[in-house]
């Protein structure tokens, strides 16, 4: 790093976190570059794409040549992959993080092995076991599929025995998790991020809304109606505990259900996550630098809110744009992508000195983004 | 715009101010491309890079092949490919406002025909009218070549009439502006923004110090001894006037110096400007954001300062990044260029809810970067 000169990071991925986490470790001096079948994704506006599947070797040692750090921006890249990279150039988070976060039977046993409390669930490998799962688990339950499942994809509700065939066909008869419905308050979710000198920070916990299994919405501080400083008190020290139990370093998000008992955990992500786009603009430093400052074995940033935020997605569409830029106070980043049905093509970011006046803007952009989310 | 596609916007030059406009305009979801001699240019990191020299006729027509828009982040870009680059595509600033600027004895008399205050100068074309120009503008004053200078350099100074051949040669015997010297209680310099449509909007303005010719700090509000609040209105009011009688579209910067008089106009940039910097972390929408915004033809994003503010370069050479990284509270920004002395490789913004705490900031900063400018 001498003479400010940076280092060559590679992202496996090039969607739009890893657009943003170029956009704020270029600001640092780094440069990026990019492993991802498109070579037209989103992060190519800021590096280099060596454009490949995943799986294709050959390109994975291509992308390894000559870069100081990796990571990935898309917990669905497979470990296989993560792991090879890791044999030639340090990557964070390891392939251990990864493993326990794509599968969510690994995941829940995980939470509950490190005192994170989760709702009753069972590996399901066929409709036999999926039926006998109901039986003790209970009904009303989630089926969801133990991996690749995202945005409320793969995912089947089980209202009642009958329901069980139907539900094992919906998931895609792969193997799955069993879940016992959580009547919830609230999602609340917390992001945290640890330094390879072990090093934690956290941001304050947001509250999210949902639609149509999309992330729709993140409040922060989390003062939505159920949720107190109990809930918040408790992500954050989840999202300690679980970082310091994997070694972890880099960025990691917690989701939970906010439920009478207390906090139930949902899921995890090993990388930088849409909830935490709202610290881009409402905290000093925001999660996409802090990721690279951890990746590239750099001494963490402060991560307070700096004022009342919130963060609201473009889904499948993008409101008129001179609309969004002349909301007072409102952020706009978009990612550079096509538009269609339920894809994430940007989000806006309201930040403002008062509560008021920051749901004020989020009524504004929420009424914009309503007539083109689908 | 439609769907949230942005546009290709192409730059004259590819520096540091290059680099972050496209920092700050990639997020709109606009793309870049630059015309610059250096394929590796700081703005290398962010987008094409048209490498050639800024005269070659067909390399600018290669650069406008495809832009939607076009402006410039070098004020000493030929006004002839400024020119070639605007009968092809939209360009933002236009060839008026460069030309004034590129000419420092013009730049006067813009200031003067427009109710700007300067102080007394005359245009010099050889040593004789030097000669002359000190009998009637006095001495002591300062000679500057009228073309392509900047961090002080092409100036001498005339301290008694037998200075002058000496002056005559230093400044390489080219056409010069010869001005009296000012006595002045500080430098002040404003930013203001125009969009194509004449919305008008400007920062608040700051207190420059220098350093052997070269900015080293911008502190934001101006309350330095000896500026007061109508020096600070008179300094946007200036901006506003000088933007409006050019018909200016972009981000444009004066500075002043603070006299007993009041301020007088020392000079224009008719682009980004690093006395502007601090906005990028101290401002809701920093300089970069709106120039983009202009440029494409968007409206304006808020000015309003967030809290008290603070910029320090990093000139010739870069201090520990780890020093740097963990000041509470700093803001790094490093243009991935080599160290060379005298030239400006990064900056630090300090932003903090409280002047005293900034200024505390600014100090473990500066007592950082004593140790490496160079």
């Amino acid at each position: 790093m001498a003479g400010g000169s940076g280092q060559l990071i590679g992202v496996l991925g090039g969607g739009q976190l890893g657009r943003m986490l170029a956009l704020a470790g270029i600001r640092l001096g780094h440069r990026f570059r990019f492993l991802d079948p498109d070579p037209s994704c989103p992060a190519s506006a800021v590096g280099e794409v060596v454009t490949a599947a995943f799986d294709d070797d050959a390109a994975v040692d291509r992308f390894c040549d000559g870069i100081d750090a990796a990571t990935f921006e898309f917990e669905n890249v497979p470990l296989r992959t993560v792991e090879r990279v890791a044999r030639r150039v340090r990557t964070s988070p390891g392939a251990q993080a990864l493993a326990v976060a794509q599968d969510r039977v690994a995941e829940k046993r995980f939470f509950r092995d490190h005192g994170i409390r989760v709702q009753a669930f069972e590996a399901v490998d066929d409709a036999a076991s999926l039926a006998a799962a109901c039986g003790r688990v209970g009904v009303p339950g989630v089926l969801k599929s133990r991996r690749m499942g995202y945005d409320g994809k793969g995912q089947a509700v089980v209202r009642s025995p009958v329901d069980v065939a139907e539900a094992w066909r919906r998931v895609g008869g792969v193997p799955a998790i069993y879940e016992a419905f959580v009547d919830f308050r609230a999602e609340l979710s917390v992001i945290g991020v640890r330094s390879a000198e072990g090093e934690v920070r956290t941001w304050a916990p947001g509250v999210n809304v949902h639609r149509g299994g999309i992330l729709a919405r993140t409040v922060v501080p989390a003062d939505a109606a159920g949720v107190g400083a109990e809930h918040v008190l408790a992500a954050e020290r989840a999202v300690r505990d679980a970082m310091s139990a994997l070694g972890y370093v880099g960025v990691l998000a917690i989701e939970f259900f906010v439920t009478d008992e207390g906090l139930v955990a949902n899921e995890m992500a090993p990388r930088v996550h849409n909830s935490g786009h709202w610290t881009q603009d409402g905290a000093v430093t925001c999660q996409f630098e802090n990721h690279v400052r951890a990746v590239a074995g750099q001494p963490l940033g402060c991560t307070d809110r700096r004022v009342p935020s919130a963060m609201v997605n473009l889904v499948g569409d993008v409101p008129p744009i001179d609309a969004l830029l002349a909301v007072p106070g409102a952020r706009l980043h978009l990612y550079g992508k096509a538009p269609r049905p339920g894809r994430k093509l940007g989000h806006v970011n309201l930040c403002a000195a008062d509560a008021v006046v920051r749901d004020a803007q989020v009524r504004v952009v929420e009424a914009l983004v309503a007539e083109s989310w689908r």
